[in-house]
């Protein structure tokens, strides 16, 4: 009913690679045994390697045990030595007695092994058949994050005989197909392979690169990374995991200088994204959400500002300024504008170095505005030949 | 290689049971004809109605036309009056003439229709035919909700004949298990339908129901809540689509009680949380990240506190009462903590309404720690005999 989105996926398609496994196939389907049964058929017919994450949970629409045993042709049978652990664990951080429903998560078949879950009552199942891997785990992400690390990842190292590595170079400033025409000629076999991605910080390109060794596979990667360079230059603001909030973390922590945040539009979102920046109290002096006008006014926004309109030009510079100076910070960023209810109006954001620039914007959520205020304020800490497009 | 979430798959699962439409199958798969082909062929030939997001940029990766083409058995045709719109588009946004690239964007096949996309270059594909119904939409969120909402779901409405409906209720306080053992006797049935989830806020309960009309679906709802909520009480904090935010926000706007937060671990993620609740000015007078000693200075927490370690019961309880002193709000939030880079120690946090209640946790992410402080801030707002277990 669209309540879940599946994380688990996209967490083992980075994972995979890394131990040269080619992730090929992902299906999603509901906790209906018959169509449980089909796609790990198919998976397991045309597979190396099966993964599945949840439905190993206690209840009755848990229902991946009894579709494994059923592709099987297997019986589940109650493993004491499980019964005698998962009791244990109840004992020990439960409230109350294990539910007889859990029993079902101390069985196995006989082809599977149990793979310890210290996060919670789901071991996961290990069969290797047929010359096949099929590996189950749970689907609470912290769990099956755990699982992976501790006791899965370990057990598929080596067995591929290849590594698979990416690298990714984030653009701006071009459209899609224009980096597409720049770069896709570059390329033209198979290996590396390049994809050219349109995301809401830009066009980013990704090279893939499949070698015997990671010393191949680096040296094939950072060949191809010198083309691309050539090609874009500074319109690469970033690699692989670095968001837009690193990317001028890190200008301001070179230039030591730092930052004072007041939102109201984004209502936190700018501030915690760069809180989340390693090293940000080098650079973040502290940001505030002021979504009434008495915070505001308790961060020395003139309430004769406010009441012309908590929208506005003056508003924003009036944010800006109180966030550079209350914070002791070298540079202010106001965010004026509305609650979510009103959000297709208009929002005035201001950066203020002592110089205060400002601009209007309609903006389209919190994300996008939040990516337009730090490219605003990138611009204004790169050295002007170094900006690009 | 994992840098995409799919969230375009639990957008239209929770909108395609509104339209009585049973959504069976998902799958992703990568930029490879033969395998989008292979899926493509599959769905097909199983489903009355298949939906395609992504692969409609107009780069060398994108291979979602030529894939339905060879399908279908039918040829990509430049369509002249495509062409001209994308031209005239390029003309009003770009900053450069149309690339070549782009053209592809302007195809369709015999049996293909165009869907507008206002929001990008990528119009979408419907095509109906041998009874059956296959809709291509661009993979960009944005893009796609758009095509969804002008053009796409219209079309579908009335089709089915039939409604799905869902409900969902969470508690708190029970195992998996337990909710499982106490839920599913109430619903032997397959209609109305119950599913049980492990989330990071408690259990969920979720009845689906199928039904001629929408009032017939209601009934059974209702019916089913009933019982619902007679054996899980005053345990259920929420439903549907209502967060812990949302109720703890109802529960704040009652009482007449104001909030103010000043974060450090949490970095802004629990007041973001709460701005985004509907009137939170109501209740929210403001809050502040703190994530530097200066910052925890300027917002009132003692210097000498800090001296004495940042992480710790004094600075949280100093925090809280800041919190509350400063934005002038009933009850003030003080969560202390480390930056993430050391964030397996402990953390502090504090709620003071005059009466300052302290606790530490070792917390497992911003989120988990909110939920916590949520939970907490909930208990102090019911009424004793309203806490349940």
């Amino acid at each position: 009913m669209g309540e879940t989105v599946d994380t688990n996926a996209s967490f083992l398609a980075k994972q995979l690679p890394l131990l040269g496994i080619d992730l090929v196939w992902v299906s999603q389907v509901g906790d209906v045994q018959p169509q449980i049964v089909e796609v790990l058929k198919r998976a397991w017919n045309r597979s190396d390697l099966v993964m599945t994450t949840g439905g190993l949970g206690p209840t009755g629409d848990d229902l991946t045990r009894e579709s494994i045993a059923e592709l099987m042709g297997e019986k589940m049978v109650l493993i004491p030595e499980l019964e005698r652990s998962l009791r244990e664990r109840f004992l020990r951080f439960g409230t109350h007695q294990m539910p007889e429903t859990n029993l079902k998560q101390c069985t196995l078949i006989p082809s599977a092994a149990a793979i310890p879950n210290p996060q919670g009552t789901a071991p996961g199942w290990w069969i290797e058949r047929d010359g096949r891997i099929l590996v189950c785990m749970p689907g609470p992400p912290r769990e099956m994050h755990d699982m992976w690390e501790r006791s899965v990842r370990g057990r598929l190292e080596g067995r591929s005989g290849q590594v698979i590595l990416a690298r990714t170079w984030k653009t701006s400033g071009f459209s899609e197909a224009a980096v597409g025409e720049m770069s896709f000629p570059l390329f033209p076999t198979d290996n590396p392979s390049l994809g050219v991605y349109a995301r809401q910080d830009g066009i980013h390109l990704q090279l893939k690169v499949t070698a015997q060794t990671v010393g191949e596979a680096d040296r094939l990667l950072s060949a191809g990374e010198s083309k691309i360079r050539q090609v874009f230059g500074s319109t690469i603001w970033g690699t692989d995991e670095e968001t837009l909030e690193i990317a001028v973390g890190k200008l301001l922590a070179a230039q030591r200088k730092s930052l004072g945040v007041i939102e109201d539009y984004t209502s936190g979102f700018l501030t915690a994204g760069l809180a989340e920046v390693e090293n940000s109290p080098s650079f973040l002096k502290g940001g505030v959400t002021a979504v009434s006008d008495a915070a505001k006014i308790a961060m020395g926004v003139p309430a004769a500002a406010l009441s012309r309109g908590a929208v506005s030009a003056e508003v924003a510079v009036a944010m800006a300024e109180a966030a550079r100076v209350r914070f002791g910070a070298d540079i202010g960023i106001g965010i004026s504008g509305t609650q979510p209810a009103q959000a297709n109006g208009a929002v005035h954001y201001a950066i203020s170095d002592g110089t205060v620039r400002e601009a209007m914007v309609h903006p389209r959520g919190k994300e996008r505005l939040a990516t337009t205020v730090l490219f605003e304020l990138r611009k204004l800490l790169l050295p002007v030949d170094g900006q690009g497009t």
